[in-house]
């Protein structure tokens, strides 16, 4: 019985016309990063779970695709789990997990360490490294103090180090210190290692710590690549899907956030997209919640703004008393819920309402900074002060960017900000950046809405040599060496089939031009030329014929 | 404390330089398809496992990276385990595979058709579905028939169905019928639902089936994306690495093979790798095995006449002999393991050994249509008939290729040939296909070797603004919006950093000219532009500075 092939939900296949419109984007894209001196990575499809986790909050570890290690993982788990008897092994599962994975990573960075080491370089190298290590003072300290050096090999060590893995686990059970928490962690950990990537941002920031030393900073750098998610499939929303990220990192000048939006303005110009780029600035928001004294109430207070058009400013303010701010809160957040106008006045009430909070001020600073750059540019494109905006909150730092498409009912279709510690994760602090990522899948939603596509965009094969026979396709692959040279794309259809066959291929694959050479054509060294489009004949030598074309 | 950052063994970071090398190799090899009329698809990167299981032999089901199902998977295991023991557990898991998984896979397949139903629907749905399942039949029908209808809600029905895979399974081991084969299938199966993409062929073929009402035939694609194997990572030898393959199914002409060889000369062509093709035909080989009635033995011939240039003809004999080749088959063979000379000398031996074998004629008169074309088209590349060429032996039915870099010692870099029944796996029967893959690492490692690249396609920014403050930067900006716009890829420092940094910058980057403009500049309208090479300086216009560069 044959399989009914299928791809996994949320997956798709993309067919040639649809690879011309990606690429399409992807090259408009591409070539303006190039332009403004950003430079292509790429990062591998797998990272390491340590990499990916816990970095995208509990939600997003869940979204993570898991790799299983290759081969024998059953017996894997086995023998982690060896010596424990069941109500064990279950009081482990619901143990802390932090405490845990610490246990396995340092006996893999232990076992990783000795390799190419002899039996006797052992001791010292692990008083030199573990012995003031608070995980093994935590067990207590029996690992190498309490034994015995009887083992004459390497491998016999890796052995005990295994019987120790499990040792200091149990004995962690049995000292129940524990009571939390994240079930099954240990195992999902010991049988996966590797996750697919869930964005471009982390593996980004870990190739620059990386390759700290190679990279030359400010470093601009482009990504465009497929990331992955175990979301629910739903319209419009993929598990695979891809990013275009563009960042600068290594340099705090405010000139990046300018580029940045020169780069938008540049990219939806060549796309034909109509945009709106909303910015805000991480400060501002951290100015009103200083003001206001409610630190932890930003996000309710700018998702409340954000119905002030829906719902009016009664309701408005109902909503934020009912999130437990005080009258007097509420009463000074009155000019920031109001706040309209252009860019200039909503500067001008904001300097005023934060006049008080040196952060807040900044911020708006900053903004100012960025749209008189960017009014002295004259970009096309209108930039316009939204206060609602908070994507990211607890990442973004400084200027927070999104972009809407004008005449598509779609959400942000490119979004982005500055962030000050992105590094800082592994171990490289201080490195400030900033950058957006477009959303190829929405813009191309977008294209395809409003038929953005230039022609030239999707065509594939220009002209189809018809094949007559064995003398005539020799003839006509001879006259293709040179019509390709000039660049035209072309193709000898592979078989002598029925003249219709032929042509119907032509018109499915929507080739301009159908080229004929029997007897009398070769007779002549000419070729009969047909424009599909309105059906015109015409004989010409295969110079004449590339004129023609081209 | 912060992670080391680092990525999986086998994996790769790609760096600016790096990414330009490469696409300097993707951008050619496609520019090349697209004028020969083949058009580019994409596939997901994961498919299910049950479209990559069992199509690259037991060893390549191995390779290929699994991927958990996400959610609780470990509940699962625990569902599909329940009221086995352990003895028990064991035996199931070393039982007869494919009737383990037609369990689970009728099981889950009742479950679906179970949505949206009544209860009271259930039983007419499986009367006429499920009847005379051999499954149930083997297992004794205890499903519907020997259990009362008591649940009440589909849920209750759901859980009872769990109870029956455990009973159904168990029933199963406890029969003990089985004896064979692979350990934990089941449990890998149920915790694994999908896998990384191991090659582009299989895909490609799943697509072409699940497409084939799209699709105008002959379908001409390439695919350029990664593959993942699980391989032990070695010097050359990647986890993640590029497969750039073009095909066409559906036409079984040799207009194919002749294209294909053109591709391989025009790319390499413009690659300026110097190479060898090499050309063998499956339906010679099978010719060969008729005539000295060995069919089983064309691998061990191949292998040993591969031999004759290191180890003499002598030694090629005794090999044969050892494997079990008669003395008479030998020496029917001398001819073919002698085989030398131009290829149209090697066709006429050929043709005199295999005059008794249909098959045998078929595949040398296919060798010498293909080799006269060329022939006459003058290709550049040298296109040798090598007996010795086997690759695949039981996937290609015609043509086989392969392609060697003569100035590098490398295995070979591009490789393919024909399949008469690809789609066949997957329902399509009878679309022959023929395709080569180019080996993108290799070919990088050969580029690499003999410096091929040329020297623009590895520059990235060409000109630097040197940053002297917020007037200068606003003034240089303006300038890049005209630069930009013909072209030139141009950036300017984002910070007013020292003169030494930001032409430290420059020269790491490897940008060829720098643009500075302090206040003389700025008054005459002018930029003072430095060429990095050679140090010299101009005063110029923004025209002019263009020109300059362009």
């Amino acid at each position: 019985m044959a399989q009914k092939p299928s791809i996994p939900a949320g997956t798709r296949d993309f067919s040639p016309v649809e690879m011309a419109k990606r690429n399409f984007i992807f090259d408009t894209i591409k070539s303006v990063f190039l332009k403004y001196g950003y430079q292509p990575i790429e990062t591998p499809a797998m990272e390491n779970l340590s990499t990916l986790m816990g970095k995208y909050g509990e939600e997003g570890d869940k979204l993570l695709f898991k790799i299983l290690n290759s081969g024998d993982y059953t017996n894997k788990i086995e023998t982690k789990s060896r010596g424990l008897n069941r109500s064990q092994l279950n009081k482990l599962l619901s143990c802390d997990k932090e405490l845990v994975e610490n246990c396995i990573f340092k006996i893999k960075e232990i076992r990783n360490r000795l390799e190419g080491y002899d039996v006797k370089d052992i001791e010292t190298e692990f008083n030199k490294n573990y012995e003031n290590d608070p995980i093994f003072i935590a067990f207590g300290k029996f690992f190498f103090y309490n034994s015995n050096l009887k083992y004459k090999k390497v491998d016999d060590f890796a052995t005990y180090i295994d019987n120790l893995t499990v040792n200091m686990l149990k004995s962690y059970v049995l000292k129940s210190i524990n009571i939390s928490s994240i079930k099954k962690i240990k195992e999902a950990r010991v049988i996966s290692e590797k996750g697919l990537r869930y964005d471009l941002t982390v593996p980004f920031a870990r190739f620059v710590v990386q390759h700290q030393n190679e990279i030359s900073f400010p470093f601009k750098r482009y990504q465009i690549q497929p990331v992955w998610r175990a979301d629910r499939p739903q319209k419009g929303r993929y598990r695979e899907f891809y990013q275009c990220d563009v960042d600068v990192v290594g340099s705090d000048s405010l000139m990046n956030e300018v580029e940045l939006i020169q780069i938008v303005d540049d990219v939806y110009k060549a796309l034909k997209i109509n945009v709106l780029v909303k910015m805000n600035n991480r400060k501002i928001l951290t100015g009103i919640a200083e003001i206001i004294g409610e630190a932890d109430k930003i996000v309710d207070i700018t998702v409340a703004i954000d119905k002030l058009d829906k719902i009016g400013l009664e309701k408005v303010n109902e909503e934020l008393l009912q999130k437990g701010l005080p009258q007097e809160a509420v009463d000074k957040l009155q000019p920031i819920i109001q706040l309209s106008g252009t860019n200039d006045e909503k500067i001008a009430t904001l300097k005023e309402v934060l006049a008080t909070s040196e952060t807040g001020l900044k911020g708006v600073e900053e903004i100012q900074t960025v749209l008189n750059y960017l009014n002295t540019l004259d970009i096309n494109t209108e930039v316009e002060l939204d206060l609602t905006l908070a994507r990211g909150l607890n990442y973004y730092t400084g200027a927070i960017f999104e972009v809407k498409a004008l005449d598509v009912e779609i959400g942000s279709i490119t979004g982005g900000g500055r962030y000050d510690d992105l590094t800082g994760i592994f171990g490289l602090k201080d490195v400030s950046g900033v950058g957006i990522s477009f959303g190829a899948d929405r813009i191309y939603d977008v294209m395809n809405q409003l038929d953005l596509y230039p022609k030239e965009s999707i065509v594939s094969t220009e002209l189809l040599f018809i094949n007559f026979g064995e003398k005539e396709a020799l003839y006509s692959l001879k006259a293709l060496q040179t019509i390709r040279k000039a660049g035209i794309k072309a193709e000898l259809y592979p078989d002598a089939a029925k003249m219709k066959k032929q042509m119907n291929y032509a018109n499915k694959k929507e080739i301009a031009y159908v080229a004929m050479a029997g007897e009398d054509e070769m007779n002549q060294g000419k070729v009969t030329l047909k424009n599909m489009a309105n059906g015109e004949q015409k004989l010409l030598t295969i110079d004449e014929l590339i004129k023609e074309i081209q």
